[in-house]
């Protein structure tokens, strides 16, 4: 049987062996939720940066550029993190350079997996069916909040090691972990997230639409992979 | 009002500030456990140590010594890590240096706090009330599996937290996340771990006995705390 775990912070990424396993990526509020709803709506491809300066200075490059700190849009950049401002033709055919305060951190953590890909709920069906019927073993890297543990990206984490239950086997407590918490939440995800730190800062920024966009499922059927350093759907 | 936090693994104590907390440091299968239990039953002294030889080097000192590695005891040493090695006349009296695979290494990185104390469920009422009376903020620190987040300890940070709900404020969401899985443990803690995979670890070593009794709530009234580097009562 196929193995699955769960990184519930990537500041824990050096226990994992990643190098033939498929890694997923998620942070849910907000980086991982943009870049799928970027890719859908057509955008051509994301690079992630983890520096500010290095992303920035891809504007000279012709790319549209994305940079968010602290929940914030950083001046000087194009957009910032909320996945309304990559819908409809606001971004298709561009190249997009992407940085953010924990996503764009984990999946450069990420870059030594044998193959690494983008999960958020709003591919949630289609990042289940890739692991099912991948061959590798999984990690899920959840992004956290500046390396402490989130409850949102561990509900995503919990919801994908429940769904392939029947397939994955977990390889340790943090799958566990994950699943009984996403089990728990399942049919409230709003409700049971209304506590949590990262909700109450996206609140006191007046972002609750995004909130809510970010935890509905299935809105979009791609998958967005790493090559060569850009995600690509 | 006074906060709560829970750091899930010692691998991320470098993203707390403990200079004016109060950390209680848990490593409910099974290092805390015995240090409580052997306190409780007359030691006079516990000093943990991270490194093994130094721990076996505190024979020649008048210690007896206490070492465990992977679940099993070490040779050379006096005693493992079974809580039933410290109870009746076993060590009263006695200066104990002891060394385990999780549990002491936490106590070691707790080591720049305000002060330490030691949980377990064995004396779970003890560590509520003094953390309730006390005038510092709170971090239970788990000590995991080789870095790795487990169920057990995060359970046991869970209780405190949901017993002190009223008057300690959650710092971030992993107190959030210990307490809904100790909500959802508290009536059968024996059953909900019984997949994890420390009590797989310990079952396969045939000591289920030593699992079901560090599981067990208030056996005890102490509360170890640590003085220049050694745990008395």
């Amino acid at each position: 049987m196929k193995t699955i775990d769960v990184c519930l912070s990537p500041e824990l990424m050096h226990l994992y062996e990643v190098r033939n396993r498929t890694v997923v990526a998620v942070d849910i509020l907000r980086a991982t939720s943009c870049m799928v709803t970027a890719l859908a709506h057509g955008a051509e491809s994301i690079t992630p940066f983890a520096q500010m300066e290095e992303c920035l200075n891809m504007k000279t490059k012709g790319y549209l550029t994305s940079g968010e700190r602290d929940g914030k849009k950083v001046d000087g950049f194009d957009k910032g993190n909320s996945p309304f401002e990559y819908m409809g033709d606001q971004v298709r055919g561009l190249k997009i350079a992407f940085t953010t305060t924990n996503g764009t951190q984990a999946i450069e953590k990420s870059k030594g997996a044998k193959e690494v890909i983008i999960g958020s709920f709003l591919n949630l069906s289609s990042v289940v069916k890739y692991l099912l019927l991948g061959e590798n073993n999984v990690l899920i890297v959840c992004a956290g909040w500046k390396g402490r543990v989130n409850l949102e990206d561990t509900l995503f984490a919990g919801a994908v090691v429940e769904k392939l239950k029947d397939y994955l086997g977990p390889d340790c407590d943090a799958p566990l972990a994950a699943r009984h918490l996403y089990n728990l939440a399942k049919d409230n995800m709003a409700g049971f997230l209304n506590d949590s730190s990262h909700v109450k800062r996206l609140n006191r920024l007046n972002i609750y639409r995004d909130f809510e966009f970010c935890l509905s499922v299935d809105q979009y059927k791609i998958l967005p992979r790493l090559e060569n350093g850009v995600l690509v759907a």
